[in-house]
């Protein structure tokens, strides 16, 4: 049997033929049609979607499910997508809307929680159990899968990980709040961090990186400045790195997953990243010291894009 | 079917017959013997525990399991009690001696988890699936309950809800990090603030409310302080439910629970102390404007001591 995975985004809406596996065995993308209606979008992707199937070559039939995953607010349970910002989805009965095209049964899951649930499975979690997927990208997002399944909370919800206080009265974030992890996490807080010590240092090698220019600033500059010796460059990294292992020893302490896995921008700095993190996440978090054996590995997530339509496809 | 639920403390241990639907039946508490060493100390629970049950009026073979609260970090699988802080255990096999006393089925958990437990199934959360249970006491701890179940994590240490850093380099914490949740939160916290308070200002009603004696203030005076209409009283109140509030919202975001169940001293205040948290709360956690009815309820928790043993007994 196979399985589609939907990933639903604000450009485009990508379908992915995947096998019981994890593997991904086709992938096509359309454009998100901007103007649609919340039902003629949901039509169209499921139009899309058996046009999708039939060029696979195989029959309905041999479709498991299909996983949609959203950005925004969803109940799986009753099949409704309760919310998304860039999109007019609200209170959509995308299980509904899909009946009328197909018996293939229908999931629908946030997409950064798909995400983790494709990591948790296939990607750098495969085979553990307990996983937190944490993305450092524009901003941070992520999941939680415990037992193997995606935790959404009692109302579909949960697992927005950015969204955790870590400094009270911090970084204005656009949830409402101060000093969310994601203020000091995300790529946007390297980048801005480093346009900061640049305004300040502007003799650093961060100046000549990006031509003294700061909009070529990205979430690599400090990184490339710091290999390079410059101590500007060596002190946002460090920072960064305190911030982040504090948002980490937080999730450890109260989830010890067996994994901790990290996506998006920042992830692929790799080691670089992650033996600094380590070393002070495993100094800090509850335990970790004594019980050495049984603490929560830390790792660069796999799948990198794919791993949203993977994770659909599981839900 | 009858459970047997044991609270294992630094002073005493407890024991409890609870029936299927959570009754306490019958309590008992024995001193913990202070200078035995961990097997001699499992080896006299186990039989504190047989003659418990005969001092019910009951048969082993009515005892469907037993379980323990411990005040450490537990291996629930293998029944391996891994650390205690004020008792001598360490790697103890607490099944295995307990298996050469009786057949009955063993379980150890947290203390704390145990009575999150309690609250969770008998208590507060009576009919709730997910919840969380904080409890505000001379720390913070909890636990957390997902579909009914205890979730401890991979390695059984997960739930440490006090550990949570909310304020990067702010109070120090016991457990070597600054800011943690726990120093802001817990009784011991207020009772702090309530004593700078003081010397910052010596008019206040909190002079009269302790005869002018630091070591009489406790959790209650600021809040008692307020209700008379004091200012200095009123200040350290806003404050502490912005910080407890700030913590709570952190749980909401991710774990998005039918119920938080607040314990420990601070929240004998009640409605005096739930109702202001949750206006903070409902106004900045993810989707709490949008989504009234699906919003996380805050209760007071319901067992008190109670809670942990009957917890005990349902591992």
């Amino acid at each position: 049997m196979y399985r589609i995975g939907i990933d639903l985004g604000g450009t485009n809406v990508a379908f992915g033929l995947v096998d019981e596996t994890g593997r991904l065995l086709k992938k096509e993308s359309v454009p998100t049609m901007r103007d649609a209606s919340a039902e003629e979008l949901t039509e169209a992707i499921a139009e899309n979607t058996l046009a999708f199937i039939k060029k696979c070559g195989i029959g309905e039939d041999s479709v498991e499910s299909v996983g949609i995953g959203c950005p925004g607010a969803c109940n799986d349970e009753k099949g409704i997508l309760l919310l998304t910002v860039n999109l007019p989805f609200r209170n959509t009965d995308i299980r509904g809307i899909f009946s009328r095209y197909t018996k293939i049964p229908v999931h629908i899951g946030n997409d950064a929680n798909c995400a983790a649930l494709g990591e948790a499975l296939f990607g750098g979690g495969k085979g553990t159990k307990t996983s937190l997927t944490i993305t450092l990208g524009t901003g941070v997002g992520g999941g939680i899968v415990i037992d193997g399944k995606l935790y959404t909370g009692f109302n579909g919800m949960a697992g927005e990980m950015g969204h955790m206080v870590i400094r009270k009265s911090g970084v204005r974030c656009g949830c409402g709040r101060r000093g969310c992890f994601e203020t000091y996490a995300s790529a946007t807080a390297v980048i801005r961090e480093t346009r900061e010590a640049l305004a300040k240092h502007p003799d650093s090698l961060i100046s000549r990186l990006c031509d003294g220019d700061p909009s070529k600033i990205d979430a690599k500059t400090a990184f490339d400045a710091m290999r390079l010796g410059d101590k500007t460059g060596e002190r946002i990294v460090k920072a960064y790195i305190k911030d982040l292992g504090e948002g980490i020893i937080n999730y450890i302490n109260i989830f010890q997953p067996e994994i901790i896995l990290l996506g998006g921008g920042v992830s692929k700095e790799g080691e670089g990243l992650l033996k600094p993190l380590r070393r002070y996440v495993y100094r800090f978090s509850y335990g970790a010291a004594m019980f050495k054996k049984t603490r929560t590995r830390i790792e660069k997530a796999q799948l990198g894009n794919d791993a949203g339509i993977i994770g659909a496809a599981m839900l």
